[in-house]
């Protein structure tokens, strides 16, 4: 009927995790509101692919080459987390539980999807492994069948290098509850149980 | 770390029903995307404010005046379906359970708020009554309390005015389990229980 309206409709709702219904509340949002704002909202969308590109060194998103992080004197520059997208870089930053470099491989390993090593930046990893600086890789992909599979390998490609690995550790989300913690949860989170220090 | 991603993230966290961690996706994915894509939805955005206003006749949003449904020959104009936003038209429409026409109040009683007869759009109404073609108003404000005292107030405008008035019914979803209903919208379906027809 409206087709303007329409067309802003289809389009938002092509967003992840919008559905026809909140991109039509989405829709009838921007018409009513603060114009300056909708204008804002534009302009931002419409730039965001020319102002951010891969950090040439991590592969996380940035503004300038190489990115912040890369290029922060401050960080720990033993410590290289491995994470499957660039938005994992912003999640564990956002955690304040993390001092060291990142490298982001782009993806997980899929059989299933067609998703072999060649896909993911792994060669990336191992030529900043190879100048020596690092101490510990700390395995951040997603605990996922994926993500478990993709940890798994970058285990097998780092047995002979001398280099500490671990991976972040699984178990129940904080402030959930154990009645709806679903079994595979549950399961890792037994096998990885914690012994109280004295 | 990347303002240009974060005011993004802002921008889009300000949309209903987004948080920041639906706008932080959503975000990502504009990086990622196609990028006639992010073109399309940022044009439609800046100009929607410009193209669509409300119809001087009903109150629903349009891009021509007057809308498509008061000037479509082919509607049931002796029927008046009485809705709180230009939003639900939409909805109804959608429904595919009603053909005649609409009046948009613009919101609903609410003395909470500070919302009286006077900031709702009752003398349209009542001015396109008054020209004797309205044989019914269907009032289809929400089953809320607001809505409710809003059905009450025109039931009571109408009161001499030889129209026929009624409601839209109340009662459980359709798909919905009785298990789950609320206990006012139980007690409203009870109330409004059906009798088979033999």
């Amino acid at each position: 009927m409206v087709t303007v309206l329409d067309q802003l409709v289809k389009l938002l709702a092509k967003l992840p995790g919008v559905g026809p219904k909140s991109a039509s509340r989405m829709a009838f949002h921007l018409i009513k509101t603060d114009k300056e704002y909708t204008a804002r909202l534009a302009t931002a969308i419409s730039e965001i692919q020319d102002k951010i590109f891969p950090c040439s060194i991590c592969g996380s998103f940035t503004e300038e080459d190489p990115c912040p992080i890369c290029s922060d004197p401050n960080r720990n520059r033993t410590l290289l987390c491995v994470v499957e997208q660039p938005q994992d870089v912003l999640t564990i930053i956002a955690s304040g539980s993390y001092d060291g470099l990142f490298h982001v491989l782009g993806g997980a390993l899929s059989p299933l999807e067609g998703i072999g090593p060649a896909d993911l930046n792994f060669s990336g990893m191992m030529k900043r492994l190879a100048e020596g600086v690092f101490e510990e890789v700390v395995i951040a992909t997603n605990p996922t069948e994926e993500g478990d599979t993709t940890a798994m390998y970058i285990k097998h490609l780092l047995k002979d290098k001398n280099i500490i690995v671990t991976r972040l550790a699984s178990g129940l989300p904080i402030g959930g509850d154990l009645e709806y913690a679903d079994r595979l949860t549950l399961a890792r989170s037994m096998r990885g149980r914690i012994r109280y220090q004295d």
